[in-house]
């Protein structure tokens, strides 16, 4: 088993080279100095990689066990290191002051959970379903709510959970079903819930789960949905803990992977009911789920990346260690490390290439969010916003796709070694394979960015974006090294253009109506990834080769040139072809019968 | 779980209808009719539906077992199962008469293989296996190894394995360090082997072990190396079975798939050497194992798009029953079946018209392997087998690459539920990863093709190949509906005649040797792969046009058009991006320290 060694260095580029600490000059941010965001980093890389890292593959072979009386047992050592990161601090490090929280800007935020993510990401997702939740009730909440339960969610002595999915109810969240009926000053909830992560478990004091149900005389629909607090244990005026609340773990999902996190079926009322807490308005449960959604769509982006980068750490460890074959002749004919093979070493730059491109695209979304919150004028703020809707999808989706393939790649490289589960590189895409799924499937990320994103403001903002790549892409054709790229990109970005107001054309469709945009929806989504993804690298190459201008003799920086150099001529390409499934149209998939194929 | 229904209609239609089939009129097929052929093909979909698939999924959760006393159990149901395999005559279907067999064409044999590695991969692998045996001794044993050996083998009553791999002898063989010690008639081998599929169990009365080892002054390197057969139990002159040899199961793999398949290490000679007998010429151990490698590797390509099949009738069948959602306003707004929603739509259809791309191609190959065999004349003979060579590893590793993909996508259309084992689509994804890498990684399969079979004829073969393409192209361009097809096509055809020039031309580059090729190897592969298969979909549209023009009412007709027109429209530009990639060079590559990335 490789060690994990969190990406620091690459970071640390992305924020200080690429971003250039703009979130810092933030309002709100005066205390987060470089120094300060590097000794985080630094802090953070050691959690992960001496804490979290060594408890990933025996999470993963021991899994999660119901006990009889309801309980759940996580992987030993599961619940030591999440109080160790509970107790330094590391719940609260996005959270704003205001909430008992450091804030800490979303980029430095989400580049300590890429690190978490890439060192366990089963362990990964219990705060970041309690991150959910914290949104959920600084937002909806109460102000007697958010005084009770938000300080210990921010310290991570408590979790929390999100509690949507029902067997009928998955994609289409109208047809849930549980029910909340009002008593006094609270609810009594009854219902099932399923594919709750981190539904059960005795790492922390308490769990709060908040829980989309029906009360009585809701309309049918979305608009019947409430959301409500549920409680494990009842909370004391006091802030005591108090009963057990009627909600259970019925049964734990036998999954694909990420074995050590707990997917619970959550029974509610099964002794008169649970007791829950409106939070926000009647009615509008799904509209304040979808306020956490967003982050947490951007967490399950960054979670890819953190695996990806695992996938790619392991499988260079294991290229420059296996000896297979040899030089040719022209090079000394010797034995040498499979890393040596120009097939092999392809492939290790296509996994770093494109983890690279993803993390600056997740963490340049993340500066986005920083903007809309912070920046001093609203138009700014409003602008940044915009972005941030149109890059979430993009960010979720288009990682969490390339994630997979690259921990599959990453198998690959191992050979027969890479399908023995011992490795550890069989785990990494077990574990990715989620990604793509929850949180919003990718296909509704792709009908949320062209159905809804992209059409809102008639391609707006998307132009602007793209207005921003070309820029880079002219930047890019003036260097003498590097104006390859600059056409590469130049083509991609007119690409994307184009695709879009294709999409936009056939969203006006007049016979299929909204549905048009299906067929479509997830090649512009590949398509919008691939070339955002090429504009960040395009970027990374100008800082590149600027360093090297400047005399550094960092290793780090004629990697990246080769690393921007495959993004833009061997990757873009692949996802450039994707204009011409779009020119193609689509036509006869609205006719196709499915029950012929 | 869903379940598996073999692809007969699909494959009629390749067999009788792209294919023509033409093995039938080949000198020694005399007795295999059209109708005979028919009964085969469905006889084998009941044993594979009714018998083999059943077992597909407990055999995933129970897999094998290594007993105290060395014995291997495998799953509950597969010996009876493979029992009624070989009592069924199906191991002896495509062997020639003359060795016991039943002497049906190849391209009848692969469907066969797809039928049942569809039904049960890991099952499958145990005649795949034994296959191989056959092979090298029909082709390299002597007369009384044919005689001792062969019979039980055909039969199915014993089965055989393929002694390659050790801990430091993977892709590299030259490296593989077993001894075999003279002694008598016999040779004593000890040494350990890894990764041997079906190496121990108790389906069968014996095991013939063929096995790679070095006698003792052997030269270094490949010429050292000779091919020893190795019975688990000693043969007696009557062909009774003798006492039990020294090869036992040291251990099992657990493995991310093929759960059912017992992957062994097998120690040779720890109670003083196993008995083994030289097969062929002593130091053409390799070249004779080469001989079966080749059958093996369109083996092995085959089972991926067995695989690949089972994952499209999972996902359709689900996607068909799963309600979640509705129709848009303009068809009426009710809820429906996910099959409807578009974006599901193109994924199921995605993963068909690639599925029948990768068996069409397969089943060609298969058919020049029959004309390489029989045809009557020699010219005729040789070209088929320069196909053959060209053909397979394309087969192998692009099916097996897009049955990954496919599997993958299987899942996705199931949402949350793909991700829990119970549902069956995870396992098709588990069991399919293993195919990119044995009986050569598929980066073995890129240099195979790029380095050896597209430069010893300086591309000739290649280009006879895309002459038909481009034929194709120009039948579908003079149709009024199939003409978009045509360009496409012809587009695809003109990348890949480019695509091989340029390897060809960077196979002679002086500075880096035959390393050059390594690196754009892949990539010309993927592209070869696409055109090919985009190729058979362009044949298969135009054969659905004409029985629809014929009047046909089937709706196979109408479902193979919608899948060619994906394959050329939405799938082959995908390929058709790795033109650019070829183009675009490699020249960072050979630079890149791998230590940086």
């Amino acid at each position: 088993m490789t060690p994990f060694t969190a990406p620091v260095r690459d970071v640390r580029f992305v924020l200080e080279e690429l971003l250039e600490h703009d979130s810092l000059s933030l309002p709100g941010f005066e205390e987060s100095s470089p120094e300060l965001v590097e000794a985080v980093l630094e802090e953070a890389a050691r959690l992960a990689g001496e804490v979290w890292a060594p408890l990933n593959a025996s999470g993963d072979r021991q899994g999660c066990q119901r006990r009889d009386d309801g309980g759940v047992a996580v992987p030993d050592g599961f619940a030591e290191a999440y109080r160790a990161y509970a107790e330094g601090g590391w719940n609260g490090i996005g959270v704003a002051e205001a909430l008992g929280g450091q804030g800490l800007p979303e980029v430095v935020a989400s580049a300590v959970q890429e690190m978490l993510h890439g060192a366990n990401m089963a362990l990964g997702l219990c705060p970041m379903l309690t991150a959910g939740a914290i949104e959920a009730l600084a937002h909806h909440g109460s102000a007697a709510q958010r005084a009770r339960y938000l300080a210990p969610l921010v310290e991570g002595r408590w979790t929390g959970t999100m509690n949507l999915t029902e067997p009928q109810a998955g994609s289409d969240l109208s047809r849930v079903r549980t029910r909340a009926v009002p008593e006094g000053d609270h609810y009594r909830l009854s219902g099932q819930k399923i594919y709750i992560t981190w539904g059960e478990h005795d790492c922390a004091e308490n769990i709060l789960h908040l829980v989309l149900a029906r009360t009585p005389d809701a309309p049918e629909g979305n608009r019947g949905i409430s959301l409500f607090l549920v409680p494990k244990f009842l909370v004391n005026d006091d802030g005591s803990l108090g009963e057990r609340n009627d909600v259970t773990c019925a049964a734990l999902e036998h999954k694909l992977g990420i074995h050590g996190s707990p997917t619970c079926t959550l029974s509610f009322g099964e002794k008169g009911g649970a007791i829950g807490y409106l939070v926000g308005e009647l009615g509008r449960g799904l509209n304040h789920m979808f306020t956490m959604m967003n982050e947490a769509r951007h967490k399950v982006g960054i979670q890819g990346i953190g695996v990806a980068e695992r996938a790619c750490q392991q499988a260079l460890a294991y290229a420059l260690e296996r000896v297979q074959g040899r030089r040719s002749r022209a090079r000394g004919g010797q034995e040498c490390a499979i890393a040596e093979h120009l097939d092999v070493k392809r492939m290790l730059l296509s996994m770093r290439s494109r983890t690279d491109a993803l993390r600056a695209l997740a963490l340049t979304c993340a500066a986005q969010m920083d903007a809309a919150r912070h920046a001093r004028d609203a138009e700014t703020r409003h602008a940044a916003q915009a972005r941030v809707d149109l890059l979430i999808p993009v960010v979720k989706a288009f990682s969490t796709d390339q994630a997979v393939d690259i921990a599959s790649l990453g198998v690959q490289v191992h050979g027969g070694m890479g399908y023995v589960e011992e490795a550890g590189a069989a785990q990494l895409l077990r574990d990715a394979r989620i990604a793509p799924i929850y949180e919003g499937t990718n296909g509704i990320q792709a009908l949320d960015l062209a159905g809804r994103k992209l059409t809102r403001d008639g391609g707006a903002t998307l132009d602007s974006l793209i207005d921003e790549v070309e820029a880079t892409a002219r930047a890019l054709s003036i260097s003498e090294d590097l104006h390859y790229l600059g056409e590469s990109l130049a083509a991609g970005a007119a690409d994307l253009r184009l695709a879009a107001s294709l999409v936009l054309e056939q969203s006006r469709d007049p016979e299929l109506g909204p549905d048009a945009i299906q067929a479509y929806a997830s090649p512009f989504l590949t398509l919008t990834g691939h070339v955002l993804c090429a504009w960040q690298m395009g970027r990374a190459a100008l800082k590149a080769e600027a360093a090297l201008a400047d005399g550094s003799a960092d290793p780090f920086y004629p990697a990246k040139l080769a690393s921007a150099d495959f993004a833009l001529r061997h990757w873009l390409p692949v996802g450039r072809a994707q204009l011409a499934v779009i020119e193609a149209g689509m036509a006869r998939l609205a006719d196709l019968d499915p029950t012929s194929l």
